[in-house]
């Protein structure tokens, strides 16, 4: 930490800011500037109780500089080679791409089976499916919940896919994880703690959403909620932020792949179908995300999107997907990967 | 709605347009404008699965545009008058101001006590105080929990305050309701809908925060879910938006206050301590708040700022607090309000 | 300023720093902490070339941490008591309130003079009026230009008042100059650094807005580029910053105005027509800048709003105009103020 | 244009905007729905003075919604099958893509050579470099100015490579089309319309680059200012945009890209060096550049990052620039393009 004096900060304020740095066990180094004082802290910066941004409230400061980022177990340092994580026998985060398609919301038992066999036609990895969802008005479909998942899970056995979907409630923990081989979090709830917490003392893997407006060391911290409760595998998914853009539904932000795969060992996908909004856009931005070092991609796949319950927009039809498949075979190879 | 057709969409799919519409039950109004056609939609565009969004992946449809804002029983025609919300024999919404104040945490019982003695002495009405806290690390200070939510009842029952406290885990929430008079949902939990959906069954009233990037028609949508879960009692408060500034904690978003009183019926308050994250803007921008029409305030006072063990730079001592009030009282008086 | 160094950064990397950072007469302060050597340099960081940001393309260094703003002669530090502008005879910055009031373009001689006789009579200072037009379509109105600006000056100065209108390109800068008594740089020029530099040499006052995405520092410097070249007199006008939030045209930041008053001798108004974009809250966001510590305030009044050839929906009719101003003497007078 | 009447609008009001909406030759059709009558108006909404958008403040109106896109000659409508902008030779906006590279700010005569041989050498097709340079600060570097303009000129000819540089006052328009193939209008002055418009009557191609906070249908009435005035040369620059997220210098908003290519015939590119702010990013981020289908690069490369006069840790060192070439060569090829 590095604490700066204000400038017409006086000696008893620096001595005062040295006593209380010291009593939290750190050691103080004090810098003179030419129009400020520094004061150095050398310590534990990352340990409970240890940070120091209360003193921004004792005379004489101006300001408190963290020197760390404050992530631990989700850093690159503590695995630098990266993670994989296996979701009932798929692989995310090695040389092989992962591709996790499927309906916006399981709407019935013809529709979920008609998307579990075109995604896995196409060459999908996992099926994704939604049977809880968070929908901004309580007056819109609010998904098939029980019934749902159970219709998801069938189908993408059937075809041999695992499925992921979307966990809300702490109390649905258990049934989910009988049901899902991957338990989804939503943008919404990528800081709900007391979900996120619950979530690390579950057996399955976790697909962790970034927030609409969560920066990305707080989107790590996230993940560092679920690491810290004993379940390594989180597995981390851009999914767009909120701008000032409204052309787009969010602004994907492909920065935060390159950037997430120096910070963190935790495999990194991008879900480009809520990143635009828009299903004309997938394509161009799956291939983009890929080319920017992603680990996987999560597509929506609607067998009708124009009859869709939710989303419409964005789902792409079975065709449309396979398209996106087959354009993403060759960029997959030109940067190394395989599909 | 309004659904607008692409430059070059021809007569058939206007017409298929037309058909699905009409099999959602509404009435179809062809325009032919000089560069567009406009198809007008007269149908109940808030009821369930009655959103035309999804049209806006059939062949021949650029874009569809809602008429209605989409939140029913938030909105201000259902009753023009404005509603009281009463925290155990405190009115807020009404010609006097309500003002909520207390530690961002509890800590102990005698900071807790300490903070209610200087809150109530200089003329709140309700006590703040968190026993459960949402910190975006793992590894910090994470509140006393059910301790700290029955030190605070005690703490503010024996100066006479009813007490607030944030409830952030559906798990908790007979318990928080037992020991608190008002239960808030905070920043991170605005859209988290299985939570609000529960607290629609609660008896007692709830301070709904605005989220972090959630925009005021959301913001009455996830009122709307307490609402028509049957809670009538909701208070709004607006707490700072995450923008590309730095220099503050937040944005406070004040333009929300008067348009909110003209949207909805429910009160709405201002919290100006998260809305900058620093002490000495908390004044100004508390008198800001009132000027700007809102029902009260919610501001963190803590008996020493500076050994806080979360927020210590945004919490005001008992002393500036009671110049906070002082100031208030006057400019109260010229918009019209009590203190 | 401080470098920090990554965690994997070896002697030589380090010695290498000192060594780069020394020949930019710094002094280098090694320190060791846990997990992380930072280098402390002592120095004159806001000299010309002084930066030490490119050290972040150096082998070893994580990050460079600038201690100091960048500003110097607008920071509060030059001048405690805060500056006063003189317009023409009215005084912005002091204790008593400036209110500029007007329409948003010069459209004709007579609507120009009924605008001057209206906010004359009302008790506005000083007129605004805009001759030159920032318009996002080369298509619309663009203003009467140097006609609107003689309309301007005769219509102001008849009815007593100094008028200011916008200037957009550096060739008009002496005819505007010659006609206007205070000239006003627009959101949209808010970093246009030549025409900033030649205004630094313009021998009238200056009305410099924020731009619509312009951090507080960045303001500042943006100021500072003409109080460089030699003009004293700028006074800084909060006017809404775009977010996500799409209910308002922008967001007015009145967390601006008291972080200004605490960083700045220079006197800060505030524009709550552009700040909200709708004309029924701009009174109560008129009254909550004054209430959060604004030197005056700016607002777009027309005769006839709804004929108006640009910003219609954000004009007051000169009634309510004159509300507005009954409404802000008792405000003044509560937070100590004149108008 | 759509109009929204209030809930409680009457007749009077009704008919009062149809004669207002008439007077302005538009054909109103009234729709009277369930909640809301709405007044459908046709007519041409993009001519001079027809914007509706001031009925806002009429008595009755809640909201005025416009049908079209503002942007006319930059509309793909005008040109399906998209403009090739061919600059001293060199094509952009064909199957080919056109890579640009070069310092960031000219600083001496054997920089700027040692950068062009380097750029050359890896295959670029045009070269850059700042002479007048935007500085944040007055005290930072400001650009070689003229001297450095003839510098940049003399190098990229040399090696055979156009170059494009930035232009920020209207009063070097001449000097510079003068020394360069292209003209940049850099993000502070991508609504700077008084130098667009100039730029219009310029017989040299323009590289527009987007403002940090400009969204994408005021980005195309950008180049729409310098269309409208005879210059059809305009190619469009994503080059990041202001969020709230910090961890990078700005957010590349690659959905931009293929956004635009559905909206506009212009030439699209992304300038990645400035759209991460930091240099390990450039590189995954110009591949997903191309995978979301811009027609070219803009990269900063410096022959010493560590001693550059600007932008340091987002400049390429000139064998990390051949890296990025090499790579790109692969992902080109995949998505259909040649390098």
């Amino acid at each position: 930490m590095i604490i700066v004096m204000k400038a017409q900060a006086g000696q008893a304020e620096i001595d005062n800011v040295i006593r209380m740095v010291e009593a939290l066990d750190y050691r103080a180094h004090v810098i003179r500037g030419v129009e400020r004082t520094v004061v150095a802290c050398v310590g534990d910066e990352r340990g409970e109780g240890h940070s120091l941004a209360h003193l921004e409230s004792v005379a004489g400061v101006e300001r408190v500089m963290p020197v760390l980022k404050s992530f631990k177990l989700a850093s690159r340092e503590v695995r630098p080679e990266g993670s994989i994580v296996h979701v009932n026998g798929v692989a995310i985060g090695g040389q092989r791409l992962a591709v996790i398609a499927g309906p916006c919301a399981v709407e019935s038992r013809s529709q979920v089976e008609a998307a579990a066999d075109a995604v896995k036609r196409a060459g999908a990895h996992l099926m994704r499916g939604g049977a809880y969802k968070p929908r901004t008005s309580p007056y819109s479909f609010q998904g098939m919940e029980n019934e749902g998942l159970v219709l998801l899970e069938n189908a993408g056995h059937r075809v041999g896919l695992p499925v992921v979907t979307e966990i809300m409630d702490p109390h649905d923990i258990d049934l989910v994880a009988e049901h899902a081989d991957m338990l989804q979090v939503g943008a919404r709830n990528a800081q709900n703690f007391s979900l996120l917490r619950r979530l690390g003392k579950v057996k399955k893997p976790i697909l962790l959403k970034r927030g609409m407006s969560t920066r990305l060391e707080e989107f790590l911290m996230a993940a560092e909620y679920i690491l810290s409760e004993g379940n390594p595998n989180v597995v981390l998914c851009e999914r767009g932020i909120r701008t000032f853009e409204t052309a787009t539904r969010n602004t994907l932000d492909l920065n935060a792949v390159p950037l997430l795969k120096e910070w963190t060992h935790l495999p990194v996908i991008v879900d480009p179908s809520h990143g635009t909004g828009i299903w004309s856009l997938v394509t161009p931005m799956a291939l983009a995300s890929i080319a920017a070092g992603a680990d996987g991609i999560m597509i929506e796949v609607h067998p009708e999107p124009q009859t869709a319950l939710s989303d419409g927009p964005q789902q792409l039809k079975p065709e449309r997907f396979a398209d996106l498949m087959a354009a993403l075979r060759p960029l997959a190879q030109a940067v190394g990967r395989t599909l």
